[in-house]
């Protein structure tokens, strides 16, 4: 589950999220965003976790900013933004960096 | 949990880890770790999830990459990574990056 990111720089985005207990369709939509995400231009990987409380960090990596920012404005992912923010997420947070430097272990980054 | 960050720019440290399940004195460590990091200069906040697999993303933020690098290099903390290393992950990636630009939702950053 640890993305194969390429040499720096290239994009992350950090996406911190509550989940609500009721979130009707999340699973449905979150697995068709990920597949979409997937097919984009300059996607590079995710990485994602969420816990028991419902408290969740995603971070997913682009080749830069541009390929992170037309993701964001993809017609589909704009109306699961909208579903996030009116019914999923209690609250989140959206971060989008440039990764200067990176080191694993027992990881092929 | 959701950090509250100041205007970008500044810098997130992304740390991405398989936990053993066998990690003894991890918990203890991983405590003491956030208490230090917290005293430290340019300590901007951090937000943390880990689920029940031992997959865990956690995300501290710094006023700048010196302050980040700073943390990395406190001789306590080098012990802990020592220890991180040897017996608490099973494999984990580090990245540091500049955050450029931040939206939140339902959470004041």
């Amino acid at each position: 589950m640890i993305a194969h990111t390429p040499e720096p720089p290239y994009t992350a985005v950090i996406f911190t999220s509550l989940r609500r207990k009721e979130s009707g369709d999340y699973e449905a939509v979150a697995r068709r965003m990920l597949a979409l995400a997937e097919g984009q231009p300059g996607y590079l990987g995710a990485e994602s976790v969420r816990d028991a409380e419902g408290w969740g960090i995603t971070v997913s990596y682009w080749r830069d900013e541009a390929c992170a920012r037309a993701w964001g404005a993809v017609a589909e992912h704009r109306e699961a933004q909208r579903m996030g923010r009116e019914s999923f997420y209690a609250c989140y947070a959206l971060r989008v960096a440039t990764v200067a430097r990176q080191d694993g272990h027992g990881a092929s980054l």
